[in-house]
């Protein structure tokens, strides 16, 4: 039986721009801002849902890996954003666990997490939790966040995970929003 | 910024394993046998967690894709089997959604899913899901399952998702006893 390894490339244009940016992102508002524009780049390049992610260095801002959702474009069901944003940034450390050797990350993301990037959240060692749109704000365009437990929040707090919501949520919406008026797949499965 | 692609193979043990079998396991049983003989294998050879998942055509038996844990080999905290065995059947068949064109997939795991795999079914496509051991018995040597929504087999069933607990429970339990005895990695984040 031959057996290809898992292989997910971004698509080009994301470096692109990345190439044209610092590479610090000193407050949480300018990194929400990179990721808001991967989103939106995303639906506009059609590679995937209208939903970008990244992690950060938490203490300097360094950027140290982007994610976008590549579902329809790499035939996976599982490339979410942040999905691709975590496993690219424990690949360049090196390390399946981001809070290993004083590492703290944060993993900005345009809309909240779905129940399978929640649950990916722990194993992953990030610090904390940024969010743009709400999960009923994903509902409301016909996305399914699927069964989350009740008071995730609450959970990754107990966790000692930080969440920061709603950061920049109406200019997250509108993404969403854009996405859907395009004609842009709701792929539920 | 340099940019490299998710990139994840399974170990090269697993295809010599494959190439002494059939690729048809009409019988849960026989599907059951299979990963736990990849959860065994993985252990022995020290390339991840005690897990293996594998991914079937549900009327024929054929198998799609295996998968093993490759946390710590890979260093990627996603790269549970379940993830790997969904990738990889998605990969091969050219689909995010493995019930598209009248396919029906089941998904074989050593173990219940953890939070973030269970999060991972309902996108996949699957139409059921086959545990050996219980979170508890994952729980029992020292892994963390995360936070699962309650009566979350309930809630696949209400998706449409078969699920068959217990299958080969006690064997798939002696394998995550050989793991502690070993002294693996307990790689919660």
């Amino acid at each position: 039986m031959k057996l290809n390894p898992i292989h997910i490339p971004l698509p080009d244009w994301v470096s692109h721009i990345l190439s044209e940016k610092e590479y610090f992102f000193p407050s949480v508002a300018e990194r929400m801002n990179l990721v808001l524009e991967l989103a939106a780049q995303n639906v506009k390049h059609a590679t995937g849902g209208p939903f970008a992610a990244a992690v950060f260095d938490t203490r300097t801002g360094r950027l140290i890996a982007p994610g976008v959702n590549l579902v329809t474009s790499s035939n996976c069901s599982l490339a979410h954003a942040e999905m691709a944003a975590l496993a690219l940034a424990q690949q360049k450390l090196g390390c399946y666990n981001l809070s290993e050797n004083n590492l703290s990350c944060q993993l900005v993301s345009s809309t909240a997490p779905c129940a399978m990037c929640l649950g990916a959240i722990p194993w992953s060692g990030i610090s904390s939790l940024v969010c743009g749109a709400r999960d009923e704000d994903a509902r409301a365009i016909g996305f399914d966040e699927g069964d989350k437990p009740d008071h995730w929040i609450a959970r990754l707090n107990q966790r000692g995970i930080e969440v920061i919501p709603d950061v920049q949520r109406e200019k997250a919406r509108s993404i969403l929003q854009q996405y859907l008026d395009a004609g842009g797949c709701i792929y539920n499965g």
